[in-house]
């Protein structure tokens, strides 16, 4: 089974936890794509009736439109049912690392107001704690961009504006902000570490998602493996 | 001495802290708009020299520019020495709401990283707690608007959509975002409420600044009052 | 028949052209309030189905989901089949002026794209040329606000950049960006001149809509009269 | 000559245009960056004085800071006297295709206001005619993406929204819309275009800058070479 085939099948999984009449909070990623194509196939089956999708992002709201998907806004629903989304990091006790695909700031608007927040990844991204391998991406307002770099030198963290590939300077969020990626040395208490980096002035969000995540749903060569709280 | 006179005399007076090659950050407001059109007339005169303005605002910045005082931006400084901008109420701790102006988060930003925080009322602004006469203002990504205006309600806060006078619908904030207003019964930690406040995915920042303020100038009929930490 | 009455009458005009199956363009500001409202009306009692709003702006949006409307983004539909809106100004030849709720850009995007053009005033806008009365609301760039008002007086425009009232300096659109009111001497063609507007770099949109209207609905003492190109 | 010696070839050159007291609007992009660093070195060396550079995006600005260059805003000048960027496709008679770093909507505020605009390119940027090689860049309101995609067609344009690397889903510009890059079959009448096209209801700008550049150097294997108009 290779990353695809991982990605696919705890896409496929996470279909078992939609029911009729349900708003779902769809995710950014490549393995949310998967979720969103299989999501679609159900409905047109008239397997699934009275669906509606909240996406986190424009590529989640393109790809659930080409898939037929219908798709809201957030106040457009009184509630989400459950929320599906990828991860950069998951750690023992489900707190994540997201926001590789800069939509980390709606993700959490959405995944935290979720009844069931269902989380898909393949086995590479469980470790030991957060920040093992990958930073913690941190949406700021532009103005306040240098100032908090140097305040995230206080944490001893490896922190660097993120630079676009098709823009020249910085990634600009579909917010208008910009994002730090901060690569900390080791995150003891994650909850602890949310908040403090949320109190920062000009820090709009960050990508640890302590205590949010009710389910994940492994893709391991042996089959999905699940996490829960 | 009616309120103008007390503006204009606590603006005079903030002067006092005005040192030569300071770099200062601009609030925004009436009681401000005093203070930067003084420290422009002392430039003239050259009793000040090597002085730069960071705008908390348009309005501020529109202003330092009309009065010749040069302005730059927070990231091309490597400190604010001094910041000096207005209150909406000011409770015996120093304790600030601010944020009718709707600039709250950018004066956050500059505030919070100055090295001495001036704030300029008029006595009608001091109360004997936070929100006895004023809302919190709280500024969220629209797409949580109805949502983060739905949760306050755990807070026992009536809160509500700021709407626009010359611009129909919601106020939208120099960073793109709306304002929602928020009346809770008493604040009895403004710390604590502050961060509790700023937790909620779709909170970019809030009215509330608590230990912030070095020193608060208040325009009374008797004269000028100082209050300090 | 007051003004309101007037308004009301129109509202109620315009829902002649609406017919079930229909995707329809909701514009901003008093008159398409009430449009709102006696759609819903309709929609509540069945005797229109299957109506899908496009809102110009949050003000329309939230109007029509808290009387029941059915919303979609533009990029939800593949067309809209009719658009209603009101006007500050309208000539004879079916040109208006817009914008002063500053939600131009968006009711542009829209109503250009409308199979049917439904404008609805009250006579009190119905001027000779366009400009007698009230200036041309033009949505700008930011940081090109100064440079655009100075090029402004080229056309002889008394231009102020529109300032808000809940919120300190200027107002900031939807879209992020500033308002500049131009009152210009008389429009003489107002074609030519919406596109010599955009043409300014740093003009987003302006508020000269001509060639689009199919249909002006107006309340008159007398009841609704209806010009049409 | 290697494509980086062009480049330091054609920046270099361009220094011959620079003067004391002059403000200069500082494009985006590798060339402009070259051009950036050689400035610094001479105002570092005392031989310029009284420079400021007004960026065209945060690139340029942060490239500035790094330096050491002076930077204002344009609202802070009363004129630019010198722009100078590069570009994406140049014609014979010095009309452009610029964009390809997402700037374009805050490169032509600037440099179409730049009393002499010089453009920097090396020889494999010179066409026959624009769109020959590059598609056009068109920054466009989200909300419009859709619709405006589908109207290009008409142009007989290959058009497609432009996706991030860095970020999930489209790329966004620092005014926070997206870019559309449309390839049309062969641009006959640019200025005629670049009009056409900012003409469509929810297009902020587009990457034709026709009849603004006053210089373009060429950077080729035999030295620099002028074009002008």
């Amino acid at each position: 089974m290779n990353v695809e085939d991982m990605k696919k099948a705890v896409a496929k999984e996470a279909l078992r936890y939609i029911e009729d009449d349900m708003v779902i909070g769809l995710g950014t990623g490549s393995t949310t794509a998967y979720f969103i194509q299989f999501l679609s196939e159900k409905i047109q089956k008239g397997e699934l009736e009275e669906i509606y999708g909240v996406p986190t992002s424009y590529q989640a709201k393109i790809l659930a439109m080409e898939y037929g998907v219908p798709v809201v806004s957030l106040d457009q629903v009184d509630a989400i049912d459950v929320a599906v989304d990828g991860a950069d990091e998951v750690d023992p006790n489900l707190n994540l690392i997201k926001g590789r695909g800069a939509a980390l700031t709606m993700e959490k608007i959405i995944e935290y107001r979720a009844g069931t927040f269902i989380v898909l990844v393949d086995e590479t991204k469980l470790v030991d704690y957060l920040c093992q391998k990958m930073p913690v991406p941190i949406e700021v307002i532009p103005a306040a961009w240098k100032a908090i770099l140097e305040e995230l030198s206080i944490f001893n963290a490896e922190a660097e504006l993120r630079m676009g590939k098709k823009k020249d300077g910085p990634v600009v969020t579909e917010n208008g902000n910009f994002i730090i990626d901060a690569k900390f040395q080791r995150i003891e208490d994650p909850l602890d570490m949310e908040i403090e980096l949320n109190t920062i002035p000009g820090v709009v969000e960050n990508g640890i998602f302590a205590d949010i995540a009710d389910i994940v749903l492994v893709g391991t060569k042996e089959g999905v493996k699940k996490m829960e709280r």
